[in-house]
């Protein structure tokens, strides 16, 4: 009997994983297509096919919904600087790690930071979510350039670089950037080269 | 009689200026504390101290009104660089890049950026107006760094300064920054200054 119900129990986590997910990526586009005042519960449930109690029984509060979306994003994120061989060169690296700033995924959490500046509620869990993910893109960024903080220097100089990303993932937000940031993304790697060279 | 109109018309302008001045003010400041979904023109013309009657005249719509308040802001964020005497450290001129990034005034142009980004009426008008504001800040910068945009890859050092600064703008968004930012901008006026020597 012990063993029946295990075997019916995994199925049943299957889907509400399942669900959970097509929560999570609805309301990931929602952000990105509407912004935080027109991102509700019951518009996400509507585009994930999922009915407004089943997401309610997920996340209880919009709030919970919208941080956790933030963060599956930065997972995804995370994994795509995972996947990077470490053979790569500087500008693989800094052209990477801009990518991650400047797609939809970008789009869905700038429109989540902004609202949290004026949403007492949203405030705390974001600023302390996306203290988590900076950190976590830092790591893993001088991991990636096989930089080494103890020396002067080093860590600002990612840091910077970071921040530049970030930057430019603004600056595409209301019309294509990518010709000019091609041309950014090639000399600032050629700076950071000399830099961690140097 | 002619000159009589002419000294009565002076008062009644400057009043007019003012009247403008303190609603672009206000709606700088409602956009900054309640992003751009809590700020109607009734919201404004009540913190300005204006009827709404004479809002709607000095700003016909909506739109007109936040975008003429983020140009005035830029104006404000223009004549602080102008300033500068041309004798500045890269140290000082990249502190002073930054600041005009970190403060309220940003605050506000990034919550009318983020709206722009899913509100069809504001869309065109924000990005015509955010590439105004970043060509004449790209110049002032040039100018105050004796940049010579001739020179392969300055063009793109000096733009990729701006991203960052725009990126450590939004880092400072939901907490204060400011010690981190010290440090990163301390190590890149170093890189600047490095690549811009040659």
């Amino acid at each position: 009997m012990a063993e029946l119900t295990v075997r019916g129990a995994a199925p049943k986590q299957d889907r509400s994983r399942a669900t959970r997910r097509r929560l999570l990526e609805a309301a990931v586009t929602c952000l990105a297509e509407h912004g935080w005042t027109g991102s509700t519960v019951t518009v996400v449930a509507e585009r994930a096919g999922v009915s407004r109690g089943a997401a309610q029984h997920h996340f209880p509060t919009r709030e919970e919904l919208f941080t956790a979306a933030v963060e599956y994003v930065a997972e995804q994120r995370s994994a795509v600087l995972r996947d990077l061989p470490g053979t790569a060169s500087t500008h693989a690296v800094v052209e990477l790690v801009v990518g991650l700033y400047t797609g939809p995924l970008f789009r869905a959490a700038l429109q989540l930071w902004v609202a949290a500046s004026h949403e007492p509620q949203l405030g705390p869990r974001v600023a302390a979510l996306e203290a988590r993910i900076g950190r976590e893109t830092h790591r893993m960024t001088l991991e990636l350039l096989h930089a080494d903080e103890a020396t002067p220097g080093v860590r600002e100089t990612v840091q910077g670089l970071l921040d530049m990303a970030r930057g430019l993932g603004l600056a595409n937000l209301l019309s294509d950037d990518s010709a000019r940031r091609g041309r950014v993304v090639a000399q600032w790697a050629r700076l950071v080269d000399e830099a961690l060279a140097g």
